[in-house]
């Protein structure tokens, strides 16, 4: 699977979480092997959990797996990984991460790297597009996920 | 509530968990006038997750909360925390991270520093011989929720 195809499915994620009114995150993660391990989106408004981000939901919907299988692996993101799913790429040796956007938001993305973890941001503007109406519509929420507070997301503030 | 009345509750989660036949690992986060937000343990075992562990587990308790309600809060913890767990208290910009130890495992302690989250150490007998126990008894799980393919782990090992 490229690049784009991986994106891809986490894009599908992301719109789901949309279309359910939830945060428009999407992630899927990829053995090296090219096969698809598991795939998640933001559950925080439909399940009120504070640590399904989208990354962490893909690692959590693929299930117990061995250090094995998730070395080599990449994980698609829809956006640049927050503190806890940077955290989690890190703890599961994820060899790279592959990120839609971090116009909207910018994660630990040098942290990964400083701990080896390959990055590529492919600059989609179909994720950006989808964070920015999401922000703009609740802002409320997509604080609450990145544990803000009065940070001010729109086009003009960024 | 004082640092040994925050541990007690994580290790209460802790021991939980080990009768469960689960990763005896537990953590509890207080709010900083002292109201416990929320407890929890590892669910490695008992429901087949790859991101519930102790402190994920209890902000996953604690439910959907603004980002004011993390500010000064305390995560107890009874091990010292994974990338992952460091990210979480990281995103949530928890203040203070009081671990039961650290020699069994030594987590991301110096980043939740480097970040500005204060770190205490309480080097707890009881937490250090529940995880020696427990990863004597299952060292595959263990190694599986770390994501560590071939680390030993025992008493003379370390």
């Amino acid at each position: 699977m490229n690049d784009q195809e991986g994106l891809a499915i986490a894009i599908e994620e992301a719109k789901t979480s949309y279309k359910e009114g939830g945060v428009p995150i999407g992630a899927a993660l990829v053995s090296r092997d090219g096969k698809l391990l598991g795939r998640g989106h933001n559950m925080r408004v439909q399940s009120g959990s504070a640590i399904h981000h989208g990354e962490t939901s893909a690692l959590y919907n693929s299930g117990r797996l061995p250090a094995s299988a998730y070395k080599g692996a990449t994980m698609f993101t829809t956006l640049s990984p927050c503190d806890m799913c940077t955290g989690a790429c890190i703890l599961y040796g994820i060899g790279r991460v592959v990120i839609g956007e971090n116009k909207t938001f910018l994660g630990g993305e040098a942290y990964l790297k400083q701990r080896g973890v390959e990055v590529a941001v492919l600059e989609n503007k179909e994720c950006q597009d989808l964070m920015e109406l999401f922000i703009k519509e609740k802002p409320e929420i997509w604080n609450e996920d990145i544990g803000e507070e009065e940070r001010v997301y729109s086009k003009e503030a960024k």
